[in-house]
């Protein structure tokens, strides 16, 4: 722990990434970056868009022109990410099987508290088909907004106008009520980053594999399984070493090094 | 009052319509058509618009097209809020005496618990110069969406989309289904017990004693650190029989079997 001060609730959305994953229409990209300055968030990142740069983005982002100049283009949701202490896959459609799921509601004060110690980012899949499985579970939580069953189809611009529009009223509602501390701001050691939770799962899958306890032709739920209870326990620094180290000595003993990071 | 049964929250929101007074581009009114239906609601009015019938507004419109079909235009506010019971003016900014003022978190909840005695309307000016101030004066509430000082500039539809996205919440939140109730919310299994987890604890000693990981004879503040870990995790019974699993075969390869429980 340093002895910095935890930076204030509305200063902590400039910490929060938003992610667009291979977005097909840049008048969205203009449209996101809107509704991200409308709230006080700033930081527009993109993963394999479609189109862009496009003048349709410039367009529709009306007055937030300086968040599309400032866009951070990425090759995947792991570079995207990197160095986040939490990120939040936003689901279109629900899911089975998936990291630890919160309305968005009651995890967007939550996301704002973990933000007192990263950064942290929001996902968003593309407008025809989401997020993929396999991207949803590189995701520390999922949320879904709560649509109408009868249609559910929420254009992209909107759905990052409302959960922005969450996570202001998060920070205003802390930065009101108790001069800015939120639950959650003491920690023992730092949290981990997204890319050393990554690590840990990729060491733990090789020692299953080792123990026999794993097929590695197989495909199995059971990694993924692992993946969601790795996530769902918002793991320390601290705490990966310790995993890393009990892991490191199980394949000790069974003859085969770990290899790789 | 009549001795019929209110409508439920739900049900409320076709109660509620949306106008939107003298719209400029019908771009904006398919947007707001479309964030009307995801939210439940369905009844979209206008008075005065720039350009309507418009393809612009079908296209934006989306799956929301039969919300299009249904608009009803009106020649000034006072006929599109004829026997409603509570009229909201939603303002662009802060305005000085103005009708009851309230943040949308708070009104929605309060507009709900009105549309339960009959139709209720949220106002919405035009994108340039909001709500004229005798417009605004006409209305029995008053409600601004919290936005950045920096860049206050919330796109028309995306305006409508948060308001309905509150009445949603709140409609949800009064049915008793929280708003965001998803299949993930839901364990995959029960939580474990309270012995199950110290079973646990005391399963994973042992395996890292025999992995000589651990040194038996020496306090250490390991176990307390993993002991922490498992219960912040909120572990469920077929996570806890997973990592059994995992713990029974380091140790079958460490040649020491399990022994105890």
């Amino acid at each position: 722990m340093t002895s910095d001060p935890l930076p204030s609730p509305l200063d902590r959305l400039s910490r929060v990434r938003v992610v667009l994953h291979s977005p097909r229409h840049p008048g969205n990209i203009g449209a996101a970056a809107r509704a991200m300055k409308t709230m006080g968030l700033s930081r527009l990142a993109l993963v394999m868009p479609e189109r862009f740069p496009d003048d349709e983005a410039y367009r529709r982002a009306s007055g937030a022109r300086d968040l599309i100049d400032a866009i951070v283009q990425h090759p995947d949701l792991d570079a995207a990410a990197a160095g986040c202490v939490a990120v939040v896959a936003v689901a279109a459609r629900p899911r089975d099987h998936a990291p630890v799921s919160m309305p968005p509601r009651t995890l967007m004060p939550r996301l704002l508290e973990l933000a007192a110690h990263g950064e942290v980012a929001l996902v968003f899949g593309n407008e025809t088909n989401g997020l993929a499985r396999a991207d949803v579970n590189r995701c520390d939580f999922l949320t879904r907004i709560p649509t109408d069953a009868a249609y559910a189809s929420l254009n992209l611009g909107a759905a990052v106008q409302v959960l922005c529009y969450e996570l202001r009223s998060a920070a205003l509602a802390a930065a009101g009520t108790d001069g800015g501390a939120l639950p959650g701001d003491e920690l023992d050691s730092p949290l981990a980053r997204h890319g050393q939770v990554a690590q840990l799962l990729a060491h733990a899958e090789r020692t299953l594999v080792a123990l026999d306890f794993l097929d590695p032709d197989r495909p199995s739920r059971l990694m993924e399984r692992i993946a969601r209870l790795a996530r769902k326990a918002r793991l320390e620094q601290e705490e990966v070493n310790i995993l890393r180290g009990v892991l490191a000595a199980a394949e000790a003993l069974c003859g085969r090094p770990a290899g790789g990071t």
